[in-house]
């Protein structure tokens, strides 16, 4: 999907929002285990409830992973029934890969050929030929890791160099010389607040995908006053928990849409 | 594994080579496509040709990833094989995770509890808690990406900050403060040579996982000279395509095991 295309999206359907795919086993309503697929039973009802509400979907490659071969499965269904249902929906693998240039290739090939997604959240430590791979793909795209949302983000991203760059700002203007505003977000945590001034300095056009609104505390408000484009809106924000496991009866998927129809409204009110 | 039983292993067989098993369909011999399970066969015979030289085993999940669901199945089948019949090598999944907390957790119950594998490699960015929940299994390993063998590691990983440390210094000083030299191992790359002398300066009793040589152009004998611990080894050197595809005929596994040996002998002088 183009950088025109996700933006038309964004004003047709007055919300920037993205629902993340944690499907957890030990968190999804127990009627759906006697399913032969539980987890793509939840997420199949979950998107069908959600769609209206949001612009993508991200779901995380760890909670697929981690159930094997049998989680793969639950996770290419998942992606297909994206594909064929929601075609206008922006698709984010949530892996954080990040490899010397041959195997960051493969990963490419794997989700962008194979799989037909949008984009693919990429660990930026490895530098330039870890991140150029995935670049090459038109209407694909790379959203690296700048300044994530939990407390390890002090540890290294944070960094002031000798030059008086924090790590985290020296990642997004280096990688601008790989790629632009049509190939590459940045990932932001909505617990940083303030600090999206500093990010729009650096990156004042690239959208950013914000995690952090919901279980992880940050403000949606914050987030806009700090990081929203004028024209663009330059916003994907994701809720993962506070939709999906909004209730965990057979009423779940009603419950979820109730949560993100009410995350959208505030969206609208902020666009 | 604990780091006894690795350095007690290193001993008795003389080398510190661990073997890279970057299988991909289009490098293996063409009569192995014949086979149901391509990827395995070659495997399973890489690994019985070259046990007897090398300690450790390092499949990298990016090429069983790009297959999908059958990938999966090949990579499980390989884990399964070296688990039931080489149950003293050391086995790390080269995947370079690394997320929030609660999502770190699922990729170490995957790796280190379904498939029983020794090490897994993550990547340092997020901080503490992306690493921390990886080190609370014991005899099972993090190796830290500290600096790698690419180009790309001159962007960021070298970048020197306001108290005179490098990124890479600094993960490594720091991140000894979540884990000790019986859980956490770093990755260095063998193309950077003298700078062994600087990380033994900040990790000087930990084992290193060195990419590098091969392929890449590292030299084992500048790894051995600068990194190498008096006592306790504390290096695997990997190699993968220049062992795994010396050959590209029926004569494949042979040929692996010939230039495993060579290595092995190499490292049996420097020993």
């Amino acid at each position: 999907m183009t950088r025109q295309e996700l933006i038309q999206q964004i004003k047709e359907k007055k919300t920037f929002l993205c629902v993340g795919l944690d499907t957890d086993l030990k968190k999804i309503p127990e009627h759906l285990l006697k399913d032969e697929d539980p987890i793509f039973a939840f997420n199949k009802a979950i998107i069908d409830a959600t769609a209206p509400y949001c612009v993508a979907y991200k779901p995380n490659l760890a909670f697929y992973e981690a159930f094997g071969v049998k989680g793969i499965i639950s996770f290419e269904k998942t992606i297909k029934y994206l594909n064929d249902n929601y075609p206008k929906h922006f698709i984010i693998a949530d892996a954080k890969r990040g490899d010397i240039g041959n195997t960051s290739a493969m990963y490419a090939r794997t989700f962008f050929e194979e799989y037909n997604l949008d984009a693919l959240t990429v660990a930026p430590y490895m530098g330039e030929d870890s991140v150029s791979p995935f670049l090459t793909y038109e209407g694909k795209w790379v959203i690296l890791l700048a300044l994530t949302s939990n407390k390890g983000s002090f540890d290294f991203q944070q960094t002031t160099d000798t030059e008086g760059e924090r790590l985290f700002e020296k990642v997004i203007k280096r990688s601008q010389q790989w790629g632009n505003d049509e190939n590459m977000m940045y990932v932001v945590g909505a617990t940083r607040g303030e600090m999206f001034k500093d990010i729009r300095k650096v990156a004042p056009t690239h959208f950013l995908l914000v995690p952090g609104i919901g279980a992880q505390g940050g403000s949606l408000e914050d987030v806009c006053k700090y990081g929203m484009l004028k024209d663009d809106c330059g916003l994907l924000v994701n809720s993962s928990r506070a939709i999906i496991y909004a209730d965990k009866t057979e009423n779940f998927a009603a419950a979820a849409a109730q949560e993100a129809k009410k995350v959208a409204e505030q969206m609208a009110a902020l666009l």
